[in-house]
């Protein structure tokens, strides 16, 4: 396990300049200043640069980052020159709108399992992929090497999934149900809940 | 519009202090200390004692923090205490499910419209909500007092919607498209992009 001194608030920018940085590369643009950067994210260009120099000299002074060489860098550094499989838990509203988005995941990393423990959904298919029973999840945790777990039902359930995910294995966890979920400490944890993310917004609203 | 000395980072926590505050007074709690809350979030606790001291002296030293008096601080810091009507453009998978929030959400903040422009989406209902079409954006933001717009169309369409919101008078925007909107410097972006959230995770994966 790598030691954690760059800051979560670091690792979770990295990926939207990545995303900055492929649309640049389907444009054939070659280089970017920080500049750029900043102004295309609303970042600062100096918080950019101390962001990229945390990873090593990428830029050139005065000419600025080569594209392809830095979506390398970052993909890199966020491992995504590897093959992650992702399983997914809850196949509701939301784990379809997630899967959907495996279109957008051009980077080996994939959901690769659902599951979800309702009659009405097990054996129905989403994106060509199917829903299987939970008692199935541990299993194919390990049959299928799969690394991250995406937790999308109730709150009610949310413990006992993670729980499951813990035994067969998963690495990390990405839980959108709106409660806390305990985990051992080598897991690490995200969580996407939407009411924190519209409750953090309204602190911005004018009085 | 507030001065922002208080960093993002420390923002997006007090939502999450919030849910833990209200689990515990729903059990009857009366008193929490930092390490407790440190426990229970994975924070260290002086660093949750420095982000509550920015608004105030809530703790009393060798006690802790009263749960209801730091509920109420952090709801008021949060702006929850006021109604916030919050409009939401993409009635599928995502937006349907989000919706589904609605019930979490018992802090007058409530989506309390939903537009969508295909044929076969507008007029039906979500949670007892109608689907209006995308026409009728701008008047019911004016008329309704909208103050929060929530995007989960496709990402080509993420910025004319954008546009739409901004042109209603919203003054903050949740975006769960993947993709940079831009839009006048005086409104707040939070980007909700699940690809992102994954991308950050696999940087904790081990080699």
């Amino acid at each position: 396990m790598k030691t954690e001194k760059i800051s979560e608030a670091v690792v979770r920018r990295l990926p939207v300049y990545l995303r900055f940085l492929n649309e640049l590369n389907m444009k054939n643009v070659q280089t970017v200043s920080s500049q750029d950067l900043g102004n295309k994210l609303d970042l600062n260009p100096a918080q950019i640069r101390k962001d990229l120099a945390y990873f090593g000299e990428f830029g050139k002074k005065g000419i600025g980052y080569d594209v392809n060489y830095l979506i390398e860098k970052i993909r890199q550094i966020l491992k995504l020159n590897q093959d992650i499989a992702v399983a997914l838990v809850g196949a509701g509203n939301l784990g379809r709108a997630l899967c959907n988005y495996n279109v957008y995941l051009k980077d080996n990393m994939k959901i690769t399992a659902i599951f979800d423990d309702s009659p009405d959904k097990v054996g129905t298919s989403i994106n060509n992929l199917q829903v299987h029973p939970m008692k199935e999840l541990v299993g194919t945790i390990r049959e299928e090497a799969i690394r991250i777990g995406i937790i999308t039902v109730p709150a009610s359930e949310a413990q006992s999934v993670a729980d499951e995910f813990v035994r067969g294995g998963v690495e990390a966890i990405l839980n959108f149900a709106p409660v806390i979920i305990k985990v051992p400490m080598h897991i690490r944890v995200h969580n996407a809940d939407f009411t924190t993310d519209l409750q953090s917004l309204a602190y911005y609203l004018d009085e």
